[in-house]
């Protein structure tokens, strides 16, 4: 079982951005849909075993936690184009305008669900089942770490993680690094997936 | 020298077709935008080292070429979100449309020229300079090959090269796999991108 969770802490948490602006409206949601592409995709294909994380910190309402669990998801729920992606987000920020819980979640659609969990909510869930990695370029390189079978990574969106999360994972999550260059998150979600498939067996 | 080619049967070769909906109408430029933005971008930063061919043979006037030289183009014009890619290629397109002539680039915007150049004249033309692979699940896997500083990738759309194209490219470019699965452009050209950073010098 693969998990990666992403801190965006720009990213809008209600869907007053435009689809056809995502980049300059949304803070940043394109982003977010590429990394539902690289975490779920392949060709003709759909992984099962991949659990993604979006933590949205943006305005108006933060957090916002949108959770899509591969293994209840229908594979054509998620489509590779961006805009289809986006509106299943705006779909789970339209649900999520009404809770109040802090961390009851609701479902949006089969294997989607929304809630007002925040970052640390998240990762503490995480840990119980599966070992936590921060991807980060100064981390171990990713081919010396043996991976036990179920695996979390953990992503900050364009402008990274803040200090404050970071101080939040010392000790609980160790840096990884896929190279020493700063890559855009799809890719570094695109690569580990790619990586850890050449694993026997894969996580 | 990084160059990938990337051979599109389907992909329109006259800008018909709606920003909206480039999946269901465009024959899939959606997924050129990707593999785009896979080889051109890092974190705050571009690969200036990267060639990029689309080679487009859908209708209604193939072939049609665009070619992205990574050292002349302006770094801020490729952005990371598909709709803004898309503009490009749309205007490409536009301006390919009066080009009578089999072989001549014309400049769209500084580094991106298009053409009526076929697969077969792209191919040849990067033979003169580079070391060429077609990447395929069941080609040579990665780590097993030995790089030179110029290399160029064959890479197909989501239904793959055609019988014919495979013929063509038999003794002129090793296959080489980046894993036993089938994985999407996009992902492929950001991790072989990854891939090659890691060596020693890296291409």
């Amino acid at each position: 079982m693969r998990t990666f969770i992403v801190k965006a802490n720009k990213a809008h948490t209600k869907a007053d951005f435009k689809l056809r602006d995502l980049p300059g409206t949304s803070g940043r949601i394109d982003l977010l849909c590429r990394v539902l592409n690289s975490a779920f995709l392949l060709s003709y294909s759909f992984r099962k075993n991949v659990r993604v994380w979006l933590s949205l910190y943006g305005p108006p309402n933060p957090p916002k936690a949108i959770r899509f669990e591969g293994q209840e998801m229908k594979p054509k729920t998620l489509n590779p184009d961006e805009l289809s992606t986006a509106k299943l987000i705006i779909k789970a920020l339209k649900v999520g305008e009404t809770l109040r819980e802090p961390s009851k979640e609701v479902q949006v659609l089969p294997g989607i669900y929304v809630s007002n969990m925040t970052f640390e909510d998240i990762v503490r869930r995480t840990l119980k089942s599966s070992t936590l990695y921060y991807l980060h370029e100064e981390g171990r390189p990713i081919g010396r770490v043996n991976f036990s079978q179920n695996v979390a990574f953990i992503l900050g969106d364009h402008e990274g993680l803040t200090p404050e999360d970071e101080t939040f994972l010392e000790g609980i999550a160790e840096k990884v690094s896929i190279g020493r260059k700063s890559y855009l998150a799809s890719h570094v979600v695109a690569y580990v997936n790619i990586f850890l498939d050449s694993l026997t067996p894969p996580p």
